[in-house]
């Protein structure tokens, strides 16, 4: 086989037919299609605001205290310049009014958003020391705040988590995703931006953690490894998704879930101060204060002959 | 301790050590040793295949109608002249007349899997776009088609599989396995580049699911995080591991899998339409259209005193 | 809304409101402060270990035979040069006598540890030459050694613990943290720096798996995805953090687990050459050579018509 002349010749033909299926697959490459140039700016985005919440931890170099306020300045500005373009991008794409002479008011909330996201940083940062602090307090293995900070995977999802929510309350399209999605990449924990997650959450080791749209979780809450707070069905009836609609469960102040646990559904409740054990499977609510444990025994074969 | 004086003496002994245990124990270093420069390489190319069939979304920047054959053309040649380098390479690498005098085939089957996989690349984009489509319909967080492929990490994967078991077809060594771990790597989902899947495949979050090297799944299969499709036992019963035996389930159309399901054995269908809920161990059929529940039921202990 | 307006005047109070819960929340920006630059200088460093491990497999390009000497003397010179820092750097910030007129033995403790780890690398790299034939031996989809190395995540999550625990031996603070918590985030295995793990351990697929701080493991021993060696439970009666107590299994050679199956206890032992199957949930020890099966039995409903 001549593998230049297969270059020179049929490569084209490959080239056409390539190029009919993305053009009339996709969207973005028209006019007025969405213009982020691709997710990796969304990921660089994320971690800028990531360094800003951890400046010395997620950045290259220490950032002294005299430092400090020149490299907040710096770097919200350079995030809020490329953001506040890429939220604008999004919401127009999105916007229902998109082929209507109306004028839209994208533009408007587009800027609230950014704003909005950027105004919440400090609240978000505090919430995020509490959240340190739980995770000190709940992990005999921990042996620093700082240690923590560089090192645990819940401190980057949840951080990610946090920041990603402001966006979503103000109803920014995709972005939200891309970087909740970042966070999953990298840490093993899938938030969705629209849970809603109170102060003082540890998730411990982390993998597999799944958390849907509408969870909402309480204050002082622990999560450990494999655990799903998910939908019961995510279709109705007759098949079709459910959209729009309380699908997930509502976890209360004080609660823990021990490793791999499932729970499901939008009308389970576990109440305050339960404690979940590993390896269970709940579809019904929990009393407050109630222990749920696991009660499969395993069968045991003893060996024939032990020598 | 003085650290420089360690570092100009003993420093080399380590290096000796080091260097003997390494030439030893590894072939790469070898005049006829592989010479692709590590796998960081081949994450690189198949970066470039990701960003060829999904352009504006896995690169950095917007490719417009106008630029889009430009853009492919360009990038598969870069791919053909880089990989096909590569494929030559573990051909000749892993060839059975390696020692012998008898002139072997491996340039020109290595020639034909590039080709092969080249031209297979609109077909692997249509289908793309039907698993995209199927996971707009299969989840009802979804938002709109660009937020699945910016974010949602069972396309990475699949798109990963599709290519790469183009591959493993005409029997590319290592390659096709560097490829499929990295898309685990960055999306918790590992499926062997052997597997035989069919068109609109979904899988929902998918850290932890594992997809074995035999497993066959028909049309519109939809699975969810932490399913194992896996082999009964890797090994017979002389404790030798099963090679090139069929140990891995046929899942037939349109069945879905709930989290953390686990369906073992190379015997095991999965019948049409059937449901498999979640947290299941399965190691027997299922018929068609039957509905598989976990029976456990937990043990709830309530508090003796609820304020 | 002026944007404009907003980033001159509101972004300087955000900044400022920053600022403050930064300084206050966080130490490491003082004067004293620990100055290692941020996590991603640990990374670097733990992949330049593992380059030097996997010469030509984890770098850009391949090192040959009479390149090796050469190319192992500079990566180890540089290795030991920054290291060296960052671990007086953790050293000298955790120092108990930090604040007091004492002479401490940072210095000296610092300068130990990273000769310990240094020379203790062609012990490490004879140990992962016995995993990576285990995993040979052990998996049945695996084609060679060099596929091995290559593309399986559990080398690298291995070959990340076995360089970590030198330094967990040593008793340095923080950086074996960082470093395994990159595998886990690479690999989705996540090994505490301080468990104890015997020649010739393979860890098929890997997603979700967690080894706690004090597990041991014994020679030969062989895991899959999900498992978890884990505490009982991390609390005290009265619901402190069981800190620096045996609180994770310990598994004696020869053992066999298979996929999602949950050990938990540091009194639990599971005995030689044991096998225990998948899903499996277990808190008390197992007999030498015993096999322990999940007695689930899922309930089937078959559909009424099946046509």
């Amino acid at each position: 086989m001549d593998l230049t002349e297969w270059m020179n010749i049929k490569l084209t033909d490959v080239v056409g037919k390539l190029e009919e299926s993305i053009l009339n697959g996709f969207n973005l490459h028209t006019e007025g299609g969405l213009d982020m140039g691709g997710r990796h700016n969304i990921y660089d985005i994320l971690d800028s605001l990531l360094a800003v919440l951890f400046p010395g931890y997620y950045t290259n170099e220490k950032i002294s205290r005299n430092e400090m306020n020149f490299f907040l300045n710096d770097n919200l500005r350079h995030i809020s310049f490329k953001l506040g373009k890429y939220i604008k991008q999004v919401f127009k794409y999105h916007c229902p009014q998109q082929d209507k002479a109306e004028k839209c008011d994208c533009e408007e909330r587009a800027d609230q958003a950014l704003v909005h996201l950027i105004e919440s940083l400090p609240q978000t940062h505090a919430l995020l020391l509490e959240d340190i602090q739980a995770a000190h307090e709940g992990d005999p293995a921990a042996k620093s705040i700082d240690e923590i900070v560089l090192s645990y995977p819940c401190i980057e999802a949840i951080a990610t988590y946090r920041i990603v929510h402001q966006m979503y309350e103000l109803d920014v399209p995709i972005i939200p995703r891309i970087m909740s999605e970042r966070a999953h990449s990298r840490t093993g924990v899938d938030i969705h931006p629209g849970a809603k997650i109170g102060s003082r959450f540890f998730i411990d080791h982390g993998t597999g953690v799944v958390i849907g749209e509408t969870t909402t979780i309480g204050r002082n809450v622990k999560i450990y490894q494999g655990v799903t707070l998910g939908a019961l069905s995510p279709f109705d009836k007759k098949g079709n998704p459910r959209r729009g609609v309380k699908r997930h469960p509502d976890v209360k102040d004080d609660v823990i879930i021990y490793a791999n646990s499932t729970i499901l559904g939008g009308q389970t409740v576990i109440g305050r101060g339960a404690v979940i054990g590993g390896n269970t499977w709940i579809t019904k609510s929990v009393p407050p204060g109630a222990h749920v444990y696991n009660r499969s025994r395993e069968e045991i074969v003893k060996p024939k002959h032990t020598t």
